[in-house]
């Protein structure tokens, strides 16, 4: 059984993007980040570091959004969120949700958190390429070997790329500038969970 | 069969470390980083990025050092780098790997390359807050939960803690300041795999 502390449309999504692709029966908690529920000492006991999500499973509450992705893909071997051990999709896939989580879910935080780093220009627009030089190579991969990251296969990676994708949605260019990225995202967006995830987190824009 | 580019002490450090946990048969390829070797264009086809380390399996040349060690895990359950699957510590293996691949590796990225983001001195003591900071949540979880990160159970997620460790060395406040850590990595530096590294890769400070 689990149990997911999220917020509407934060790094929480792709681990209920991931529950609604296996199927899984889960129960949902909403942290209220505008109130600073992340900072009740009842959600630090689960997360020291007061941040969403937390997943609790079989008990024990773990952190960490992309981990909680690969720990779902292995528990449900049958879902879409992973390619089977031993093919060659298998690693590029370690490779890429590794690449995704340390090159933009860091530069994204220190983007949206800038009192943690130095809130000047120079250091936006550091960051900003940082996050656009990630576009790029995405794109001139998607391109030639798309149209998912892992060729004609979905998984999860997608899932983790197009959140972090729409965190951009309103950065000087946002991610659906690059053509081959806007497609992977527009696949992802058709699909059943996606879909679903935005009725029961109640998001609207893109 | 595996073969890996390495450059001596960098986040190649931990793949190379992994393979002889494993056991596994492989070939180094050094990559001259002083040389500039990493923008040699035969090494960009390998690794488009330029940096190490990059791992050839079964002929196909992959990325990001925290992911690889993933990826060898798996290839290698016999081998101490990861729980079996299915067990409580399975699921804080992937936590911690991720943990430390966004916090610490993205943060010593900018640390080692300033000019990627804005070598300023703000800057500088944002990062090594950040830095520090993780080193206080990891000493905290170890005195309680230690002395490895999974408890009594060595695992590939100790290697990797290790290998960032030691870049904290010539920092202000180095890494083995904060005692439980300390513990952690004396234990990991007696390994054969950590020894022979140091033999393999000619490293002399810790
Ligand atoms: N690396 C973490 C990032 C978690 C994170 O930074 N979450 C943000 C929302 S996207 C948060 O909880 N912010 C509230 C806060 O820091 O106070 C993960 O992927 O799970
Ligand atoms: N996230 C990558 C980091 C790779 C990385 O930044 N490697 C550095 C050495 S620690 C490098 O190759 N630097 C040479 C350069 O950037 O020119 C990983 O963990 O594999």
């Amino acid at each position: 059984m689990y149990t997911l502390y999220y917020a509407p449309g934060t790094a929480s999504m792709v681990v209920h993007l991931a529950l609604l692709e296996t199927g899984a029966p889960h129960e949902l908690k909403r942290v209220d980040l505008d109130a600073k529920a992340q900072h009740d000492p009842d959600y630090l006991k689960l997360n020291p570091r007061g941040v969403v999500p937390t997943l609790v499973v079989d008990g024990t509450p773990l952190s960490e959004s992309a981990g909680l992705l690969m720990l779902l893909a292995e528990r449900h071997p049958d879902s879409p969120l992973a390619p089977p051990p031993g093919t060659p999709e298998r690693a590029a896939w370690y490779q890429w949700i590794v690449y995704l989580s340390n090159t933009l879910m860091s530069a994204y935080r220190f983007w949206f958190y800038p009192q943690e780093l130095d809130d000047t220009p120079a250091v936006r627009a550091a960051l900003q390429r940082r996050i656009e030089g990630v576009w790029d190579l995405l794109d001139a991969h998607l391109a030639v070997h798309g149209p998912y990251l892992l060729g004609e296969r979905f998984s999860g990676a997608d899932l983790l790329l197009t959140m972090l994708m729409r965190w951009s949605r309103n950065m000087p260019r946002p991610a659906t500038d690059w053509p081959a990225l806007k497609r992977l995202a527009d696949r992802v967006r058709a699909r059943p969970s996606w879909q679903r995830l935005y009725d029961i987190e109640g998001l609207v824009e893109w």
